[in-house]
């Protein structure tokens, strides 16, 4: 137990994530604060607002300069705000004072952090979309090759019907591709380069249509021309799209968690660990970390929430609350596409354990089908008292319903073929199909 | 107070909401529900799998049979589901058995109760998306009346520089223009005809192709191959984005509030509630009630959140959940945009108490303005240097900083011109016509 | 789907809970608050603030008037809080406008409605303790019966090791008796008569001491000397604790709808609905709603928590909030210990099939037991060795642990008394000895 | 930014703290798990379940081993839990594997890692709990200074009547007085030695009541005869106590937020940050960190209760959620009452301005005053109608109600004395003393 589980030394193998740490590191986020300061400074000495000679000073220094995070301590003590103080900090590394006058020009606390954090976004999202890819790709090959592979449909706790494992991947994963196609719509909202000064007037900016525009090509991020400093839906967007994608990855985990029960051994996933006390047990370590990343990601994305009980043109409390949470959600669904890419991977069925479930259940849940195949001979109704007949004799004494329908039918069907559960899979093949076609062409590995 | 504030007697007045509480209602969800498997009669009997006098005998139940909500809690207690209690109730008026067992044919409860519901948010969604227009069409008239209204941006429960109430209208509805847009890329996926059948394998559902394309094309709604029982993203993705509509409606009440304090104001808003016993003051009652939803909408989002953790193809548990939440969730947003559009459209500004908050703080609020004079006059450190003196002798002598820099400054400048906060307003005005460009042609009535 | 799920026709069976539904109507607040009023009048005539005539006036409308909660819409949406108007419709049963005029005297909203609820909360309390007292007799004979019915424990989805269904049975309840601690120490917390005036100063309320104590007394509440008005903890404390309560019901809903799956069926619980589609399943539906009903109430208390989020000395919005999801919370805590209770006393186990479950692992959940009795022949480690050994023998062979044993043993132990599981339950039945003595001479039958 | 901000450099000052700090990381947590494994020696070897030689060997290592957390990655990647690869790394330590093969004898993961919680709860406890008295400490002497400093009481955003900042602060802190009680009832259900073995049941745990008795008592702990593994109620009741209180830490912020803002300058508290643009802001630092830790603790809370939803005997992704929310959770509170007892020690008041606020009133504010004083002469609806007019003229004119009044009444009684806010703080010191009694002889200081 840390502070943060994604940082203990005994979880780096389960959670870590290095290029999501580094990102989110205090560093990144200094670093992201200089390429604002300086984009600030090329495109304001662009339209002379400042000097050239400033805006070359400082893009110098922002490549080169080290702050130390830790210095900025005191400063942020007082300010309640990083910002002041590495400016500061950031000023002294510059050189020149009559220079370093002109950086963070016209600019307020919260352009600097926002955009700084939208760059990171760009970084971040990208990445994430890279993995949504990958486990899309994962999951196309796992349900194609589990296209036939028959197993049960459960719903309400119960065994239902015949399905397959590819429909079941192809129903797991066909989220994903809407969850890329939100992910697209949101993303212009949420790399946006801030800039509207301290009273979101964007007073004492010069001229600010030119300069933002610029600033934002700098950064490689999108405009606003309404000042976007209290409207926090955007980053609350971004944190229930996390929470989504998570608690997508831990339905997966839910479903493999009830498919490895002792009791079933449908599947494995990954490395399952050994009890210290029980050499028999498998724990299902995977399936359990999604499904706690996804209890966790609702949790923060419902915390993030409030961020948006924003007052004024800013809001310190409010604006802190994303700091405080932002980082953990975004490691949480890292980890947790990771993870479930790994866990899909290394899936692997046990064919038989599948079919002793539906066997267990002797020919039931093809009751249905029995069904169908007297309804072309007799009104439905009919057809239906005497399967419903069938299913209470054949629990009764403890036989299948194929010797219940032999014995009660007065019509010599070919039982057998008709309770077959390999020809009670509906359009289970056409569902990995249209997830095959649709995820056609993507690959990528996750990183 | 009642199980549910929504439908208590003493709030019909401030909560009231004559369609959604008609379209949430268990008469129109029952009616939603014959709909619902009158189309999939049609569509079968289209394609041969049942009789196209069954369908028929169907459609006409559909239209006249009443259903009463309470004779369906025998049979709901026991299944846990409305369906199975409706299916046998709704055969009982179609009339003749023979027809009437076609009824629901190879349908799983899931199917009919979960296209009910996308029969009924679409409804719902349309609504909300012409109280959101009027809402913004609202905003856009008062952002233009107000465009040079002058008055104090606030940063951190500061005073921070003059902005216009305006540009603080168009900020605070800006955002709505991107919760319609989320609304139109969220819609294909909420409004969707399910048609899977037990295990989601569509078995004993016939031809199910050109049968869902039906089904979906006569309900107006949108066909899925993929199975989506188990995907509750859709409907979680619903909540979130409630939440988000909700919040902003409560970001506008919040600054209403703050602005409608005894100490300021600076606006009222709606009918202002006289205290019962203290005759002065004028309780902001429209602000409170926004600020009120804002917390509930965020809270039953992440209740409903829990509904992804769905068990296999059917979880019985998750989805009670969802009928748990949704309709207050629903409520408590029609309710939001509702009253922030009474509120904005009644907000009365006081433009002398505006001013009077900037006139208090003597000029203070305007000394980057000082700043940016002197530097066209001397390097920009110095001009810092003697702006920041003049600040604090201002403050310590109580006067104003135009006295301070006219005894200050060795220039002769026109320290009245430069301090005017009308001057110090930036692109306030920009703003706005850039809000009332993105409106416009919008106009609608809320209902 | 009804805005509240609680009140909808078909799930009357299911969700209804009649003294609840009283409790917490519309016209039984009306009710209280005019007990309230009534209470504060005869505690001012007492002390000469008021006639006593006058007190008698408002005591006999409090018995006898009737005001339609409808008929404070109009006030209320105008004042945002029904007191005002109730105020007015109260003083107008009262009949004499100079007897009148002693309503209220001195109050504020805040003080009426609050105490009102407290008033209801000791009610509905008392009530929820009753039906967990019923729980615990419950479970306090159903343990007893199951004393020693063989099951396996499960930990992380996997068999570990016997236990019995009377140990798990005193697990699932053992945490009620706390829960009625955590109450105990709660109620004068929540039932508490406020009376604190305007300010929270009790300026206006005359000799404030004796009257609150006599208000108090009449109310038979707690009285508070330092106000209250603004300390929204003891809510929000309130509905932790619902949350808990209902989170400790749903355990039980969890573990039974695991048991409840076809392929264990070692449990059945209520009347399990059929599918409507498929006749060999039965419905978990306690279980479900039990499980859904936790979800639930953990996110209203969430949701009621940011109601501690109070500006100063009263926050119309923090309050408002409190309204909205108080008492679904309290139907949500209601139903589960009624239908806790319910599942409980209706749990049938089938032994057969718990015992199927230990059987399949052929031993394997015994291990430890051979270690030990090895160890008391042979070094820990070596006794360790040979047991890890024989698992692995006998899981590669697919013969049971007691075969490997006695091959590989170098010792004729009599294996099938050492592997006899039942001999492996430890402490369990101490465990619900330990339980009954905890709750002893309870009954209680819920209500 | 960094995956906690509560470890983040710039943050150091804001919210660094050491003593959690230390409790909550990685090598705090394998040191307790040493003094339970070591624990659990000394118990069994009293009751000759081990040699005492290996109890000896284990508490030896116990004391001087060190393990590093990095290094139990690999198994902790592979188990899910950190136990087996600690008990594999702690044995190495211990050096003869005779006797290291006696370490966590009979024990299960769940004992030692829950029992090592429970250690280091208590230690944060008492440390919580002495920050507790600190703060009421600092709120008696800050309450007894300000008693008489009058001030506006706010209902609803307005300004209602007069009362004293002293009894302001005395209900800010007097619920923490509750939260005291409510974890002196608490920490029982917390502070306890769990030894129940892999299932519950404490099967190989040799005589498992002495041993658990003397387990509990070498720890310092609470023994639990019934099994709690699988009840989360007390982990989840804490995290519901971390959010009041650190919720009842956030109104004190929330209103010294609003006290400061720029138009009312009330108070200050803390060392307020000057903003980066504008020399005349002075940023609530403190105070918005107050909110935003309400905030965030409430989130964590609602994140953490889900953990109550725990399947079977142990379920590894309920347990894992708490090690990722409780620490976070544990922190924010432990800085909210660091931070609360520095804004309130530092909190400076600014009696003119709290005067001011009262006078721009200009005697509305004691309306109820003038109708006690003249219902003592006429009927009350007569004194408040009079009352009435007085207050509608004086609005109208925009004169005093004094003025107002000695127009009006028909008594020549003295008004200003009658409307001295002095006089109108009803039992505004009564409050005051009641706290400084319930506090008597508190003192310490925070750590």
């Amino acid at each position: 137990m840390a502070t943060s589980l994604f940082d203990a030394g005994p979880f780096a193998r389960l959670l870590g994530d290095a290029p999501l740490q580094r990102l989110l590191s205090d560093s990144a986020e200094i670093r992201a604060m200089m390429l604002v300061e300086a984009a600030l400074a090329t495109a304001q000495a662009d339209q002379g607002v400042i000097p050239q000679e400033a805006a070359d000073a400082i893009n110098r220094a922002a490549r080169e300069a080290e702050i130390d995070p830790a210095s900025l301590a005191e400063a942020t003590g007082r300010d309640g705000v990083s910002v002041p103080g590495f400016v500061a900090a950031f000023r002294g590394q510059i050189g020149d004072p009559a220079l370093a006058a002109h950086l963070h020009h016209g600019a307020t606390s919260q352009d600097i952090l926002d955009t700084a954090l939208s760059l990171r976004l760009r970084q971040i999202l990208g990445l994430l979309d890279l993995r949504i890819e990958a486990l899309l790709a994962t999951a196309r090959n796992q349900a194609r090759s589990h296209k036939t592979t028959l197993m049960a449909a459960r719903t309400r706790g119960q065994v239902a019907m015949p399905t397959t494992l590819g429909a079941k991947i192809a129903q797991w994963a066909a989220p994903f591709l809407d969850h890329r196609g939100a992910l697209t719509h949101m993303r212009p909202q949420i790399e946006v380069a801030h800039l509207h000064g301290a009273a979101g007037t964007s007073a004492a900016l010069g001229p600010v249509g030119p300069v933002r525009a610029r600033f934002a090509s700098e950064l490689g991020l999108h405009a606003r021309d309404i000042a976007g400093h209290s409207d926090r839906a955007p980053i609350v967007a971004l944190g229930h799209w996390l929470a989504r994608v998570t608690s997508s990855c831990a339905k997966m985990g839910r479903d493999i968690l009830l498919m490895s029960q002792s009791e079933l051994q449908e599947v494995t996933a990954g490395p399952g660990g050994a009890s210290s006390t029980m050499p028999h047990k498998s724990n299902p370590v995977l399936a359990e970390v999604l499904v706690a990343l996804g209890h966790y990601a609702r949790g923060q994305a419902a915390c993030l929430a409030a961020a948006q009980d924003h007052a004024h043109e800013r809001d310190g409390a409010a604006w802190m609350l994303e700091w405080m949470v932002l980082p953990g959600l975004l490691r949480a669904s890292g980890a947790a596409l990771l993870l479930s890419e790994t866990a899909l991977g290394s899936l692997r069925a046990c064919p038989d354990a599948m079919a002793a479930t539906l066997d267990a259940l002797k020919g039931l849940t093809q009751a249905e089908c029995a069904t169908f195949a007297l309804s072309a001979h007799m009104p439905r109704p009919e057809a239906q008292d005497l399967v419903k007949t069938a299913c209470q004799d054949a629990v009764a004494a403890g036989t299948s319903l194929q010797e219940a329908l032999s014995r009660l039918s007065p019509l010599p069907l070919d039982w057998a073929a008709i309770l077959d559960p390999n020809a009670a899979t509906g359009d289970a093949s056409d569902q990995v199909e249209a997830f095959v076609a649709r995820t056609a062409g993507m690959s990528g590995q996750p990183n």
